[in-house]
């Protein structure tokens, strides 16, 4: 059958899906979720299509912006379809879901439909549920990692140790791999790190670095930024490594779900494609984080362990106080400002923030056999070369390394949380403030947020500052003040 | 934040979904597969959010007939939104992945939610595959039959014995219910069938009826024709019983799934909801049906027992023969001489489909405690009376009650299929000649499909006729001659 192109101008995000009118399906006989072949000037794509009663006119063809770009086509062009079968996973996800396991081929297909969009988003949520349900072997998990990696970009480094670092569901602040980079860098070692944007966060890693310098990079770039200065901050989200892991995620989303060996599988991956040979892995623990107790996160420390050793990765997996913020800032711009303050060494620098990072570079010093590394992160940087290296990076990455630490603007509208009555702070709740700080504006506006004055174990005196807000117009201060009100942000 | 609507005039057929541009989304801090409460006009509906670079510009939110429909929009009109909570049966279908059991309230609030459009796909899809992997307790199944059937519309019948049956998995022909509801009937018994339309068959059915009469009717007037004729044969399609199953349906399908408990929950549902008192459920069992063997089948008999006492019902499971088509026609049209012929008793009517008939008709009468069954069945064919009480129904639902056999017409163009050797029948593929049918145009047109002259055991010639196929164009039947060639659809 034969029918004209009409651009749906929008993306699907993810499956490849085209829509057609409902009388044109009766005359092939074709159903919702059931499958197409779209021929065009000798290319082929296949395409879950969607019946319409009057959207799309009998004749014509809608197509989102992936199927468009797939086919090279225009709207208008004439496009020749015809009945597809299923692609072959879905065999192999049934077979997930009754419980059984998954050789090689079987998963290399499916990783490989996975990033195609070759399948609808209710096949791949059948898929994560089955591995939800039914937990891979570390033989699955192993195999999905090395076809997440095949299916994806790779950094090729020419060095015997390269260094990368992954936090688990990341609490507010936190922000260790900024200072981490170049401190390990300046000690010599690679470190080409690819950080994410912030998601439910107040910012992410990739959000605080991009108010000190560009972030958005492709990977030949990326390789020359890391062949000068050892060590680079960028953006994963701009590259293409393990991209299964993006598809799977959103539909894991809506649940907030983690299928432990896709958790393992999408982090691995991205560290195996770009070469990592000593991966520190942290996981916060607190009441409100992804992993809550010791158990769960003991559990998956092995997990990685065992998946990392196969890899052929060395490991060390830390389990971390995840029970409040690290560092006073919250949202891009005062944690950059945070950031600096350390590497600066000013005597309001937030000496948690600190002692974590001090920690993190003494574990990464001794899981590539180096010793006195304590001692050795705290000469890097009370010595200003970790400052002098992160003012390297950030020229590379084309942004003013001579910037001051005030010189970064935060929002122009202050509130400021009072202390009702003197005490000891008991508890932070990371998720309640973390959605002020966004309420507030952040990641978005960079300069919004919030400071903390305290954390636990302070006292606090009564009539005194608990933390500072800051937001891009008054309105915004104005819905603060109310979820203030109404929620118990900090216990004292 | 208030937008302006853009009617995307299509229907989504379930979620309720709206898009907004990224702009807008950015500004509440809205991300793809959140929620957002919609006001207008004191009206409030919930709607999970899709999130566009161009299809909706800034200041407008496109919503589908759904959303359109439930808070009465019209195009233009300007609406009010914000961030809403997520439905509380996410966490119930959490529980479920996670292999716990659900309470009545859960069960209850998520049949709610599924009828009301308030879940995404993926989010249905999370239960569904909870459900296939974590098999409900006899217990959830049980709540979950009572919540459909709650969430439903009923027909309440004034009588001690009403009578229904269920096919599971059909296998093509097998018209049972055609002549069934006229027997039952003339006996004396209430039979309020409610039957589907052909979704991979030649026909349902509701297609084959609808070649002799109307099957779409609203409850009350489905109710009259019970009155009178005690029987009727409408589509269930058209009503709304149970409506949650045809969502669940609706995400199994492309893995063609069935999650145990949703069958059953589903298929005595819709017959609890017409007040069913006894019912047979026919499962075939053969190589290319559903339930491919006997061990299957009778898990799953126990079950339907096990249920149906719970909610009242007296149930016989009979296991069939399900290797090969029952009857001679294949196609609502030839379906529906095949069914007229038993009731006439004409010499060349289908002997296969008129035994298997009598014999369920002599269950129905066993099960409501009635001797001589057969005998009764028999002289309800062979004396006309059935005939007679068909033809009541016939013109109690719109049709023409005299019409001959032979006025029922047939698709123009005609394709011999011819022995290429003598043999013996050994096998039919039901899946294969199925496909051939509705290739040929079955259902949506009605007269074409296949009439077979052999079954299994018979004897062919060389020479003689397998099976004639009926097509409404010359293209088709050019496509039919060359699917024959390629596939093995009679092993003899």
């Amino acid at each position: 059958m034969k029918l004209r192109v009409k651009h749906l101008k929008t993306e699907t995000g993810g499956p490849l899906v085209a829509i057609i009118n409902e009388k044109d399906a009766e005359v092939l006989d074709l159903h919702a979720a059931d499958r197409i072949k779209i021929f065009y000037n000798g290319q082929i794509e296949t395409a879950v299509i969607d019946i319409t009663e009057s959207l799309i006119p009998k004749g014509f063809i809608g197509v989102y912006d992936e199927v468009l770009a797939s086919l090279k086509l225009k709207n208008k062009d004439v496009v020749r379809i015809r009945l597809a079968k299923k692609p072959l996973s879905i065999d192999y996800i049934k077979k997930k879901l009754d419980g059984e396991h998954l050789t090689k081929k079987e998963i290399d297909q499916l990783v490989w439909d996975i990033v195609h969009n070759k399948l609808s988003q209710v096949e791949l949520t059948f898929f994560v549920a089955g591995s939800y349900c039914n937990p891979n072997t570390l033989e699955e998990t192993l195999l999905l990692t090395k076809a997440m990696v095949k299916e994806g970009d790779r950094l090729h480094i020419d060095s015997k140790i390269v260094i990368d670092k992954h936090s688990i569901g990341g609490i507010p602040g936190n922000r260790t791999t900024m200072i981490l980079v170049p401190i390990m860098a300046a000690a010599g070692y690679v470190m080409p790190k690819t950080s994410s944007r912030a998601i439910t966060s107040p910012a992410g890693t990739a959000d605080t670095m991009e108010v000190l310098a560009d972030v958005v990079f492709p990977l030949p770039k990326m390789k020359k930024i890391i062949k000068k200065a050892k060590g680079c901050i960028v953006w994963g989200g701009a590259l293409r490594l393990a991209p299964a892991d993006d598809k799977i995620i959103s539909v894991e989303k809506p649940l907030m779900i983690d299928a432990e060996s896709q958790l393992l599988a999408s982090i691995l991956a991205k560290k195996n494609s770009v070469s990592s040979s000593h991966v520190i892995i942290d996981i916060p623990i607190g009441p409100n984080t992804k992993i809550t107790n010791t158990k769960k996160a003991s559990h998956l420390k092995r997990k990685f362990l065992q998946i990392g050793t196969r890899l052929g990765m060395k490991i060390k997996v830390v389990l971390t106080d995840g029970r409040q913020p690290i560092g006073n800032g919250l949202g891009p711009a005062l944690e950059a400002r945070d950031v600096l303050k350390v590497l600066k060494q000013r005597p309001d620098r937030p000496l948690d923030l600190e002692r974590k990072c001090i920690t993190m570079a003494a574990d990464f010093f001794k899981l590539i056999g180096r010793k006195n590394g304590r001692a050795l992160a705290k000469q890097i940087l009370s010595s200003g070369k970790a400052y002098e290296k992160m003012k390297e990076i950030i020229k590379l990455q084309g942004g003013n390394p001579n910037i001051k630490t005030e010189e970064i603007p935060l929002a122009p509208f202050e509130y400021d949380v009072i202390a009702q009555k003197s005490g000891r702070i008991r508890a932070i709740d990371n998720l309640l403030i973390a959605k002020l700080a966004r309420i507030a504006g952040a990641p978005q506006t960079k300069g919004a947020g919030i400071y903390l004055y305290k954390h636990i174990g302070d006292t606090v005196r009564k009539g005194k500052r608990l933390f500072t807000v800051y937001a891009g117009s008054k309105s915004k201060i104005d819905y603060v003040k109310q979820v203030v009100d109404e929620m118990d942000i900090i216990d004292y």
